[in-house]
């Protein structure tokens, strides 16, 4: 058995490995024959002079290509042009003051046996072309080496976001940090920085000290290191957009400004997570003087020509019970609330400006009122986007790719900015949609978590806004997300590394190999669901089992791809493979119960686990022939049954037993 | 099978639990009844007013305390004394400049279902016992709690060192920073710094830059860097011990300030290793004018008392060609060139105690010329401590601690200074032996494999430094130490983290389990084994498999443990461990095969994959009845040369297999 199983292994991966694995797929891409061997001796030289942040980029892609391959490769004085096996040809020669959106990021690279040429016109083209390069890297029969290929790429989207809410759950700089790192790696363009909201003020004012001091508990960003996370963006070619989140979701401002409040105070961190009361009166002058300052002194610290005003649900309750606000409606003709807040956005837009900056916010801030050159993004559906677009104003799509939802990388592949609603747009109209943003908002996500909610699953979103459309393939795209996902660990991300740290937390005595079967079985509900399991807090511990599991196992998938493909032709190959994993699950239970006493973390998943063990036992009799109908439908409905949410996971393996009786 | 076995388990576990897992365990440990809830309420208090570095070490404990237990518990303002759940008394209330040796790191920690008090005359001991109360906490049936005690704990040894070589493979400043975590973590006190050799000068000199500049590729620590390593380590109770090797060992400080030679240059920075013949010239006196601007410059850098000057390994090959030397030698009645190198020492040994130091070296220092308040470190043999703690100098043992020559953490356990040719000293002589130090020289090891070369065996090598002599018990030792080294995890050590990613980087495609247990079962050997195989240079690739392997290997040692046990007293649960295990090593190679034509890396481990299922098959044939002692002969001499070196490992199952063939 192990013989042919290992038989049919081997032709699978003597098939996966006749093309370089990239992520995103480049443009257009075409192999010629033989390679160009990376060994010590590998070296790198400029066609023309290289500005500080080309330098230090080829630095940092020294020491990217080093820890993907462990060869001790040395930035040596540079050879003759020709003898290196790696020559950058940008055309940049002096370095813009900052990432401007819609700026070139095309790279035409040429590996041949003798010498890989990247060619672009601009630094930011540059990156993204040593990143497709490093891709281009893995190791074979003989060393490691790169194919030789002519690629010419350039994004299908110029803003290609991952926004990270740093309010619900403090993010500290080495997060940031690595984050940075990894979307470098899958060519995303804009962090957006979610820095102020009701549970925290994150960046540090001088204007306005009380803003952080008392609207955090000392877990902020001081201005250095807002700095020094933008300079270290901007060596990535990414920009860096702030948000700060008004007139709603401001109880933080408001502890130590009560003066702005549409309600008098006091006011308080909030430690739960909702849409709150309080927000800023926008019929108070002394708003605007506020803000004026406050949008001046940020304008300053972040250089990227957006500037991020939220916007997103407001209540409106302070603002009805106000006598004060209902006049001033009334009086200026206001019509209601929503009025009022497209007021606010009037008398904030012109501050923006005067500070430099072009507005933007989410997709409640729409109203025709507002002039052109505002961005929209929508997050409450796919339609605003394209209501706006066809109004004329520019915008992003982030509706589909929330991260805490935990969708499947699949999922979050299929949703296109163009596709759904937007198909009724012009030619014209789909140009002002510039792209989209992945958001990680951290109700229930820690510094510890937050890497298996972002990858790999946005490496498949970055694929999505930066390949052509036609790139669909989700089967395809898997198999090389499941490469790449071990690339990452080397840009220091921790979704594979910390996942034998937490199961090993919950349960040190337990064989981790036993863990690992039951986390993998494991899909973690988005937080649409996960309200009438448990109402989420700051304090809420993020150390139990469904926190470790990562969800959209390579395991299952596999096990689902195996199924497809016996039931479309039998063949004792897959067989093999599926009988195996179903005997695995079915055998964990025996071999954690020991370990139930042994821990309150584990004894938790015990109902789990041994639902795993009983939707694999109803695997393995639909393996035997000889089953009616009636049969079928029995243990479909007994599948169905274990497949519904449980403990705040979905117990995935029953996807693939309901696609054996379904046969 | 499985649920005998689980049930087999089950009871090792109940066992397991029923005692608090520490290292190094503390002298003194009394178990009383209940235990300290901790959750997210938990706070701390401090009973006298806390000196800043106290402050951070509860900010560091509490964060330390979140990652091991993924408890949200936040610093919070102190609540009363009484409603702490961690009482820290601190009697010291103006804290040291820098920590010294000797200093008192005794405490008192006492454990109570209410409360923890944490009582200590210093801060260094409150860091101490807060490391202890850390591993105290750990997951049972309801919660997160540290059982109720009494420790009074307080360190055999006042010298507990970790020697990193930063010269044959630069170690940049994160890799210092984790390992002085981890060091904070098994109380160990002195970080050796060995900081130049023949292949780099890796400290900035403002004074002589020359050294830096033309010592390193670019590679060293800015001064900046230095003040911060020491500034880190002080916050954990750790002594920054520098050394500067002088007079070998110093091509490096050749290559700009040639005049210092003891025969012509022009110098450069050796690549390989070994012992080179570059030597300052003892003879001249611009090299004691040098010296004292250097070690000036150094000693106001590095506030320690001790200075480091190595003196080990000098050829005297350029002394004996140099006639003025020799001349020298003659005119001033030193005998031989060992009497130059004492002359040397004599005249060094006034500018370190004028720039405030005492002097320090390598046993080749030792020289009745010299007087008592030099320290010399051992690392010839164990005589030459012994020697010098007869002779009435203070000293340290390295011998035998060696990292670098990858012994078993068993094997390191064993070696005691007091023990072996020491057993001849009186007790009033053991008292000039002040402790040790693990030495970690980095030949062949890489920032991405030093961890594993150090963790988990440097906590058994901690232990002996700390704990009571009579605290022998190696399996006790392996029990205790298989908990701790995933507690090091959250410490930011890289030994198991770093594993799978080495592993997946030698074959992407294999499955990691069968790469795991292949790399598992590879003891590799330590550099003086090395030599035969291969010649290590600083630009050998170090990616290879026996750089993944970790040696000592859990499944390897469970195994012997599960003979051992089986061998005693024949039992179902030992038998199916041990047929389960081999069966698992029978069945590798086949796993393996088709993953073999895809990368050099996996290729060249193929026969040793081979071996590992010969030698499996030779158990599992072993456990059947009937062999007469002609088979087993034949079957042990088969065994016996299976367990040779090849290619730089020896195959760790053999001494399984041989425990069963000799039964």
């Amino acid at each position: 058995m192990i013989t042919r199983l290992a038989l049919f292994l081997s032709t699978a991966w003597v098939l996966a490995a006749a093309e370089p694995v990239l992520m995103p797929q480049p443009a257009k891409l075409e192999r010629r024959t033989g390679a160009l061997t990376v060994d010590s001796n590998f070296r790198l030289a400029f066609a023309r002079p290289a500005v500080p942040r080309l330098q230090r980029a080829a630095t940092r892609f020294l020491s990217q290509l080093r820890a993907e391959t462990g060869i001790p490769v040395l930035y040596l004085p540079a050879p003759a042009t020709g003898s290196a096996q790696l020559l950058i040809d940008c055309a940049q020669t002096v370095d813009t003051p900052s990432e401007k959106l819609g700026a070139d990021e095309s790279y035409r690279l040429e590996v041949t046996p003798q010498q890989a040429r990247l060619t672009s016109k601009t630094v930011t083209g540059t990156l993204r072309g040593l990143q497709t390069f490093l891709q281009l890297v893995s190791v074979n029969d003989k060393n490691f080496s790169a194919p030789a290929v002519l690629i010419e790429d350039s994004p299908r989207f110029p803003w290609r976001g991952l926004l990270i809410d740093v309010t619900s759950h403090f993010m500290p700089v080495p997060v940031i940090e690595r984050t940075l790192d990894t979307m470098e790696a899958v060519k995303l363009n804009v962090f957006h920085w979610h820095l102020t909201d009701d549970q925290g003020f994150r960046v540090e004012s001088k204007v306005f000290p009380k803003l952080h001091e008392l609207g955090t508990e000392g877990d902020y960003y001081t201005q250095e290191d807002i700095r020094h996370i933008i300079s270290y963006a901007r060596d990535r070619g990414i920009r860096i957009l702030p948000e700060f989140d008004m007139p709603g979701h401001c109880a933080t401002w408001l502890i130590g400004y009560p003066h702005l409040a549409s309600a008098p105070g006091p006011y308080n961190i909030i430690h739960t997570f909702g849409i709150y009361d309080p927000t800023l009166d926008p019929t108070n002058e002394q708003v605007y003087v506020f803000l004026d300052k406050l949008i001046g002194e940020m304008a300053a610290l972040f250089p990227d020509e957006y500037f991020h005003i939220g916007g997103d649900e407001v209540t409106y309750k302070h603002w009805k019970q106000n006598p004060k606000i209902q006049a001033f409606i009334k009086q200026h003709n206001l019509k209601n609330e929503p009025g009022l807040q497209t007021y606010f956005n009037q008398r904030v837009l012109p501050i923006i400006r005067k500070h430099g900056k072009k507005m933007m916010g989410w997709d409640e801030i729409l109203h025709q009122d507002l002039p052109k050159d505002i961005m929209v993004e929508s997050w409450q559906n796919h339609e605003s986007l394209v209501t706006a677009a066809q109004r004329g104003y520019q915008g992003l799509l982030s509706f589909g790719y929330y991260l805490d939802h935990l969708k499947s990388a699949g999922a979050y592949y299929s949703v296109d900015p163009f596709t759904g609603p937007a198909k009724v747009l012009t030619p014209e109209q789909t140009k002002n949609i510039l792209g989209g943003e992945a958001c990680m908002w951290t109700e229930f996500i820690s510094p510890e978590t937050i890497d298996s909610r972002m990858w790999p699953k946005s490496a498949a979103i970055a694929e999505r806004f930066w390949s052509p459309a036609t790139q669909t393939d989700v089967a395809d795209m898997y198999r090389r997300l499941d490469a790449i996902t071990h690339r990452l660990d080397f840009r220091g991300a921790r979704h594979n590394l910390n996942y034998e740290p937490m199961l090993r937390r919950i349960a040190p005595s337990a064989p981790v190999d036993a863990l690992k079967t039951l986390a993998d079985a494991l899909d973690p509900l988005g937080i649409e669901h996960r309200e009438v399991f448990q109402k989420y807090r700051q304090d809420t511990k993020l150390n139990r089992m469904v926190d470790a599991a990562r969800g959209d196992s390579e395991s299952v998938r596999n096990m689902e791809s195996a199924i497809r493909r016996w039931q479309a032709k039998p063949n004792n190959g897959d067989e093999a493979i599926i009988r195996r994993q179903l005997e695995l699950w079915r055998a964990n239970h025996a071999r954690l119960e020991p370990y139930f006493p042994s821990s309150y973390l584990l004894a938790e998943f015990k109902p789990l686990s041994e639902e795993l063990a009983q939707v694999a036992a109803i695997g393995l009799e639909a393996l035997e022939k000889g089953h009616d109908q009636a049969w079928r439908a029995a243990q479909l409905a007994r599948t169905e049954e274990l497949a519904k949410p449980h403990l705040e996971v979905i117990l995935a393996p029953t996807r693939a037993v309901r696609l054996l009786l379904q046969r």
